[in-house]
């Protein structure tokens, strides 16, 4: 690809590796705990995973938190990786940008940590900041296509 | 990046747009819904968010509802938002690509309205059409990519 | 779009579009599982698909199984395909590149029948290899943001 890259290019694939990366580490710390709690629920991983307990249908409550902690990555960080490179290809403000990759990277790498501890208000106010930057990037998106 | 774009990219860059605006709005909506039925599963939310109502360890039906149309769009539309720069790279027809683009964007909005209302079979219907265009892109994707 | 697509866009392009089959058929397979078993969750779909089984509320093993393989996609396909192209666009070694993606959907398939069968140590160890490849890709393009 011999292209001029989006200045802003570089910035976008450290915070786009950051936050696979992070996705990646909430999914093992749930399956620790899975395996910690003893609470698995397929009948094959028993016997490689499980010392005494039966076998459970219900969720453990950590595990459970656990999953809906990496549930709303798929929900929140999977949309911006996914309209990051369309985003950076209609040409916005570099600083703009690299502002908006930063800060919602930082956003969900803080709300991941308090959603595991459960501390609020701080997990929905890195949250909601974390959309703001996405609605931003939507707002130049459809502005842009719209003048094109 | 100074380079031509494809003439349905800035089609692609609306609806990517519109897209992750409906599964935000989608999402909130089953926030709100977990709010307004006091369905809240994490104990910190608990003492913020409900009246009287004590923790429940199930989901409300209705929050489950909204939970499985949010999820739908995870399974739906994350995929097509993923493969649609590629596909746009492999240059396809533009007034096929524009329409399918948009024919997806209508079917999933149309897909959560009959979702959250549980209409059949025009929920059903909504997804087999827009999970149509994204084999149409695939078939595509796929015969250009073996002939290169 | 007329720029030199990088040697192993193709490969990509091919094993996305792989990808978002596999998933597609996979989530079939539990809609599919859902009808057979008769474990079907919105009101409005029983009376279309149910013959005489009351209304559930808890999910039917076989289907929580289907729906745990499908959400493995999304945590793992999902992330793979957002980064691809960006990955790309960081100029790899076009062996290690197309070496990486056919290595990464393998395994992925591999992944989905292991898991649909409840076949173990399989399925966890084709689970690590796939994320292996993803990790690769993130060093490179970490290592690669800090050096431009």
């Amino acid at each position: 690809m011999e292209f001029n890259l989006h200045p802003a290019f570089d910035v976008f694939v450290i915070c786009a590796a950051l936050l696979v990366l992070k996705m990646i580490v909430v999914g093992h710390f749930t399956g620790f705990l899975r395996i910690k709690r003893e609470a698995i629920l397929n009948p094959e991983d028993v016997e490689a995973f499980r010392s005494s307990k039966p076998e459970s249908v219900e969720e453990d409550p950590e595990v459970a938190r656990g999953l809906r902690a990496h549930r709303n990555d798929l929900e929140s960080t999977l949309p911006f990786l996914a309209i990051g490179l369309p985003y950076l290809m209609t040409n916005p403000s570099a600083s703009i940008a690299s502002g908006l990759f930063i800060g919602f990277t930082l956003l969900r790498v803080l709300f991941s940590v308090f959603y595991l501890l459960g501390v609020q208000p701080w997990r929905s106010l890195s949250f909601v900041l974390g959309e703001l930057c996405v609605l931003v990037m939507l707002g130049q998106m459809v502005l842009w296509g719209f003048s094109h």
